[in-house]
C-alpha cells in the first residue's frame, strides 16, 4: 500500500508531521492568495491548505478538477479556524494520480435513473452510500457468525439448471452448449438437496434470478438471496426461530459498528429487535385489516402490499415490534413443496416475515415425503418428469428439514430507510436494465 | 429442533440416559437372536443393539431400509465389546421420519459419474466429503476473516452483462426481455467500479460462468470466484502480499478446525504456509524448465499444466515451499486491462500463484489511466465501444489498484488431495452436466 498514508479520519494523530494522504478532489476553491483544495478519502474530508507564491505546486493545484485522484504529502496542522475537524493539511507535494474529465456527468440533482448510469460517482461522492455497503459487509458477517455458530455450512449451489425449476414462467433461458439452461431463481431444490446430502444445516448467499417484467421500488431481475435451510427440525417454528435470533444478532452487529455513523449520516435509528418476534396466522390478518376497514377486492388469499404495510404499523401500534411473522399461508398462492399440517390441508406450515410493512423473507417446513410430493405437485399440475432430479432427492431418506429465502437488498432498504431497491444494490438490474 | 436429540458423537457424556439419534441406517445386520443397526449422523456412527422377543421394535427394526432416515429413541449404554466407541443404543421407540427405497442406485464402486448423479447419496455416505463442506465453509470464513479486518468490503456484483465483456468467446448468452443478456465471467469489470465507486477494498465470493467446452479435471462452467481488489496500491506487490497472507491465515484456520480429521479421514496432512511466498518471473521459469529439460513446442510464451507442475516441484525442492507466484506474464497472453511496467512494456504487472503444480489465482496490477487503457485495447484489437460503461469508470479519477480471482473450487481440490475439481463441488456443472 502507498507508503505513509495516512487515512483522513485519522490526521489528528498526526498533528504536526509529514504524512500522505489519498482521495479524491472533492472542492476546489481557488482565491487570488490562497488555493484550498477539500481532499475526501471514504473515512472523511480535509481541508489542503496552500498560499499562493509560485512555483510547481502552485501550478498543480490550480489544474486540479474536481474528482481527480490525487495524493498530497504535506505537514499536518492544526488549525481551529477550519470547520473540517479543526486542521488543515500544508502541501509539500502533489501527485494526480489519475485526472478527472470535467465537467462530472452527475451532481447532487440529479435523478435517479441517471445517476446509475453513473453508479461508481453516484456511490463515490455520497458517504451515505458508502456507508451503505459498510453496514451490508457487517450484517452479512453478523448473519453468518449466528449461523455458523449453530452449526451451518456455506454451500455454492450451481445457477445453471438442465431445467426451468418451479414453473417455467419467470425463468431466463440461455444456450448451453446445443441445448437450453436456465438460470436458477432461487437455491431451493439445490440447498433441499444438501439436506438430503446430510448438510444438517445449508447457509447460501448468492445471486438469484427473475425474469419479471416488474418495475416496483422493491424488484429487480437479479439480486442477492441470503438462504438458510435446517434438516431435522421439529416444525416450521424451528425455522422462524433460526431466523428472527440470526436477524437480532446481525442487526446487533449493524447497531454496534455503524450506529453512531448511521443517525449522523443518513438520520436513521436501529433498534435491535426483541425476540421472539410476533407471529400471526394469515387468517388473523385478514381480520385485522377488515377490522380496520380494509377489504380488497381479489386480494382474498394473500397480502397485497398496502395490506403488509397496514398489518406492520398495527403490530407496531398493538405489540411495539416492527417485525411480524405471517403463517398459515393458504395451498393456493404457495408451492408444492410447502408442507401442510395434517390438521387442516388447506393451508401451508409456511410464513412471511415482514419488517416495517415490506415482505423480506419467505420461508416453509418442506414436504419430505416422496409420495406426498408427487401428489402435490399433480395437484398445482405440474408434470414430475421434469423435475425428476430434484423428485430423487426424497427417495431415499431425506430427513424432515425447512428453511428460508431471504432478500438481502430489502433487508437493507428497510434498516436505512431508502426509497427503492436500486439504492440498497450496488449495480441494480431491471427490465430495462442491463448496464452499466 | 427434534426434542432431546443428541449427536452421536457427544453419545458419551450421556451414558445411562435416554436420549434421541437422528439420522441414517448406515449398515443392517438382523440377525436371529439380535438385531444390530448402525446410525449414522453427520457426527459419526453408532450402534443400535436390540435384543429380539417380539413387539413392534422388532417389527420396525426388520423393516428398515439402508439409508431410511431414523429417529430412534433409546438409552446409551457403555458396552466395551463395541468397537463404534464403546457404547450403543438400546432402542426403546423407532421413527421413519423418512423411508429409503431399495436397492441404492449408487455403492462404493460407483464411478464418478454416476457417483454425480446421486450426489446427495454420495456425499451423505461419505464422511470425507462431508468433510469437505466444513473446509470450505472455515476456508472461506478464515479468507473473509482476514479481508475484513483488512478493511474489505462485501460486494455483490451483477452475474447479468449488457454486453459480453472480455472477448466475447466462452460467454452464455440469455434472452433477457427481447434482447439479449451475458453471464459475467468473472466479477473483473464490477469489481473496477467498485473501486472508482471508492471502495478501497472489495471481496465477493460468488459463481462465474465460463462457456469452455473443457473436460479436464480443473475446468468446470460454472464455479465459485474468491476475488479481490484493492485501490491506492503502489504496485502489484501489495495484491501478492494481501494473497499470501490471507491464504495463510485461512489455511491456518483449516489446520485448526479440522487438521486431526484430515489426517483420520482422509490422510491429508495440512501445512501452513510461511510467508512470503516465493516469486519467480515467467523468464526465470522458462529458464528452470530449459535447465530440467522441459522446453515443449508452441508453449514458448505461456506455462502449460506440465510446466506448472515442473516449476512448482522444482520451488518445493529448491525452496521448501509449496506456493509459488509466477510474474511478469508476456503481453499477448495477458488481458488489456493488465497494467505493463514503464521501463518493460512487452510483460504485464500480473501473477499467477501456483499451488503444488496447479493454478488457482490470477492477478495483476489494472492500468487504471484511460487513455492508456484505450490504446491497450486497441492493440489487442478490441473495439471501445461495447465496453464503454466499462472505460467510463476510468475517465473520472478511478485510483491506482489491483486484485485476484481465486479458483475456490481448485484450492479445495490441491488442499484436499481431490483428483478432480468435481470432487470439490456439491453440484458440478461442465459442458455435458446441468443435473442433478
Amino acid at each position: 500500500m502507498i507508503q505513509s498514508r495516512v487515512h483522513v479520519s485519522d490526521l489528528r494523530e498526526h498533528i504536526g508531521r509529514t504524512v500522505t494522504v489519498c482521495g479524491w478532489v472533492n472542492t476546489l476553491r481557488l482565491m487570488s492568495k490562497v488555493q484550498f483544495v477539500i481532499v475526501r478519502d471514504n473515512s472523511g474530508l480535509v481541508q489542503v491548505t496552500h498560499k499562493r507564491g509560485g512555483g510547481l505546486l502552485e501550478v498543480q493545484l490550480d489544474a486540479l478538477t474536481p474528482e481527480s485522484a490525487v495524493k498530497i504529502t504535506g505537514r499536518v496542522a492544526d488549525a481551529a479556524q477550519v470547520k473540517l475537524g479543526g486542521l488543515e493539511l500544508v502541501p509539500e507535494a502533489v501527485e494526480v494520480l489519475n485526472p478527472a474529465a470535467v465537467p462530472l456527468p452527475i451532481d447532487e440533482q440529479t435523478g435517479i435513473e441517471h445517476r446509475l448510469d453513473w453508479r461508481f460517482l453516484d456511490v463515490r461522492r455520497r458517504p451515505a452510500a458508502q456507508l451503505m455497503f459498510a453496514v451490508q459487509t457487517t450484517l452479512e458477517q453478523g448473519m453468518r457468525e449466528y449461523a455458523y455458530a449453530q452449526g451451518a455450512t456455506e454451500m455454492h449451489t450451481p445457477k445453471l439448471m438442465g431445467t426451468a425449476s418451479e414453473s417455467g414462467a419467470e425463468v431466463f433461458e440461455l444456450g448451453y452448449f446445443g441445448r437450453s439452461a436456465y438460470l436458477a431463481q432461487s437455491p431451493q431444490f439445490y440447498k433441499q438437496m444438501a439436506i438430503s446430502a446430510g448438510i444438517e444445516k445449508v447457509f447460501e448467499i448468492g445471486p438469484v434470478f427473475r425474469a419479471e417484467p416488474s418495475f416496483t421500488s422493491r424488484h429487480a431481475t437479479e439480486f442477492t438471496g441470503v438462504d438458510v435451510e435446517l434438516a431435522w427440525i421439529d416444525g416450521v417454528e424451528d425455522v422462524m426461530a433460526f431466523e428472527e435470533e440470526m436477524l437480532a444478532h446481525a442487526i446487533a452487529r449493524v447497531a454496534d459498528a455503524h450506529g453512531a455513523a448511521l443517525r449522523e449520516q443518513c438520520g436513521v435509528e436501529i433498534t435491535v429487535p426483541v425476540t421472539p418476534f410476533p407471529r400471526i396466522t394469515m387468517a388473523e390478518a385478514h381480520d385485522i385489516l377488515r377490522e380496520g376497514g380494509w377489504d380488497p377486492e381479489g386480494v382474498k388469499e394473500d397480502l397485497d402490499p398496502e395490506g403488509e404495510r397496514r398489518i406492520s404499523t398495527h403490530v407496531q401500534q398493538a405489540m411495539g415490534h416492527e417485525f411480524v411473522f405471517i403463517t398459515h399461508y393458504p395451498v393456493s398462492i404457495r408451492p408444492f413443496y410447502h408442507m401442510r399440517p395434517a390438521d387442516d390441508p388447506s393451508v401451508t406450515l409456511s410464513f412471511d416475515l415482514l419488517w416495517k410493512g415490506l415482505e423480506v423473507t419467505t420461508g416453509a417446513q418442506r414436504e419430505h415425503r416422496y409420495e406426498v410430493l408427487l401428489r402435490q405437485a399433480a395437484e398445482k399440475g405440474m408434470s414430475s418428469e421434469p423435475m425428476q432430479h430434484y423428485l430423487n432427492a426424497f427417495r431415499y431418506g431425506c430427513p424432515p428439514h425447512g428453511g428460508l429465502g431471504m432478500g438481502l437488498g430489502r433487508v437493507l432498504m428497510v434498516m436505512l430507510g431508502l426509497e427503492s431497491i436500486r439504492e440498497a444494490t450496488f449495480l441494480f438490474r431491471g427490465p430495462n436494465r442491463l448496464t452499466p
